[in-house]
């Protein structure tokens, strides 16, 4: 049995069909579109054309999962809000429908990657499991149990929408000092160039050509391997509130195993040994206080597609 | 069909016989002793005289409950250490079983304590759960899908043990700035008596005769219904960090119920009604966002015996 995974982004739309093992087939881009019955159609289209391509039946698939850029509920059937996308009040299960007599489910897109780990990638064999997706924004996704939890409505797991500097930076949610001000990819972008704007002898200049508009989430890491003092002052700080919000969470859920995605998280072992060593320090409690492990997503962009497919 | 709670304290233990209706039938207290071994073989007899002066069979009872001031494993059978009674390894288990044939489960008190408001207190009829216990520190519990949730060897559900304020005041957890050093008791205590010390004039000097020992959780909150100026500051700086901690927890978990505990939730529908007017601005996301009960305890000092006891 196969089922089919779409990842629903701001600009494109991947679809993919997957097999039982989590790989993917084939895997088709189209345009993200602002009318959501017109995508739709699209997605459509698009899964049948695969299909053919495949020479497979759509009596063996199972059913077609989405990951979306919102906080959506799954439950409900209907996609009340993307923002980025301007799509409102979708129908999405019934405009399925018309086109496949299938199970069709979406969830969060942050979920989504972390059901494709805990199915086929690093957070495979464990039990509870969180994950943090480092880009634009902070999205969180929760599985308790082998379960994705979502919370009431599904509104949940907003892991970066908890404060980790009381009255710090206003958020786009309406408080103040939230994870997501401090290490989203926008957050270590504005850390870099308000660093870059007090020291102009700092490397980082240099790598971006003298354009602080050329910044962009890896300058400070590349400077601070070549010894740049600034950049390494970045660094520091980053993996300080990213190692605090990931420990905040570590004694609220005590999980298993915390991943780390999304664009920062390719600076893969780099990143991921800074942020070890600063939680070894300070595991909570006795000596008998397990220790999480942590560990970057292995799955990258297919995790989207992959992720969605285990929906269903 | 009965079973025991037992709730066991710093200072005492309080052992009861509880119907399935979570009813206290009889309620003994003994002294708590430093010699676990000792302390329940008293337990045991305790449990026994009840039953006599009652009048009920141990063929009646499912079982004994445990609830403990320490982040105990209750699948290990061994309480692993209780700081405050200077307990260590102990076979409780074991211990009790040389005693009667019956179940024994044992758990955080913080735990125990919603899972009595959960059962058979304000919690009731709801799925999520969440709770504060608002005391010398800040217990926390959670219930997901109806179940006690205590993370991995049950060191999750510290909810007091994550950073409010980043580089804040140091905790006794080893990091800083812990939701514990700003909203347990001792925390509100020692923010009344910074004010006071900056505020001679304050009435909450009288309040305490003079005597700034005499501070206590309910010092800043009586003064402040009186208009004291230098109260109303110290009262709305911590509705403010309680509010936060808790809305943290919110966007993490968006549970239908969070019940606020312990000394501090006294205050009853005084801190109740504040809390939520805080929330209520920054409930989290679109209009379809559901917000989250907030309730006060209603089993106030029984709540660690009936838990205690709806654990077997």
């Amino acid at each position: 049995m196969y089922s089919f995974g779409i990842d629903i982004g701001g600009m494109s739309i991947k679809i993919g069909l997957v097999d039982k093992n989590g790989i993917i087939l084939e895997k088709r881009v189209i345009k993200t579109l602002n009318d959501p019955i017109l995508a739709i159609k699209e997605m459509a289209e698009t899964i049948n054309e695969i299909l053919k391509s495949k020479n497979i039946s759509i009596n063996d698939v199972m059913g077609i999962g989405l990951g979306c850029p919102g906080a959506v509920d799954g439950n409900s059937g209907i996609i009340d809000v993307l923002p980025n996308l301007g799509w409102e009040n979708v129908k999405i299960v019934e405009e399925f429908n018309k086109y496949f007599d299938l199970k069709v489910a979406f969830s969060n897109d942050a979920n989504v990657a972390l059901l494709a780990e805990f199915k086929f990638g690093c957070a495979k064999n464990y039990k509870n499991a969180l994950m943090f997706t480092l880009g634009t924004g902070v999205g969180g996704g929760i599985i308790i149990d082998g379960v994705l939890y979502e919370g009431n409505k599904c509104k949940g797991a907003e892991l970066g929408h908890s404060t980790l500097v009381l009255d710090g930076i206003p958020c786009t949610c309406g408080r103040n000092g939230c994870v997501e001000r401090y290490v989203s990819a926008t957050a270590l972008i504005e850390q870099t160039k308000i660093a870059m704007l007090e020291n102009k002898t700092s490397l980082m200049w240099k790598y971006v050509n003298g354009d602080i508009n050329n910044v962009d989430g890896k300058t400070a890491f590349e400077c601070e391997k070549q010894g740049d003092v600034t950049a390494i002052k970045v660094v520091n700080n980053y993996v300080k509130y990213l190692a605090e919000s990931m420990m905040n969470l570590f004694n609220i859920f005590r999980p298993e195993i915390f991943v780390l995605g999304g664009g920062i998280s390719n600076q893969g072992d780099y990143l991921l040994n800074k942020v070890i060593e600063y939680c070894e320090k300070f595991n909570y409690g006795y000596k008998d206080t397990p220790k999480v492990k942590i560990a970057i997503a292995t799955l990258k962009n297919d995790a989207g597609i992959i992720g969605a497919s285990a929906l269903v």
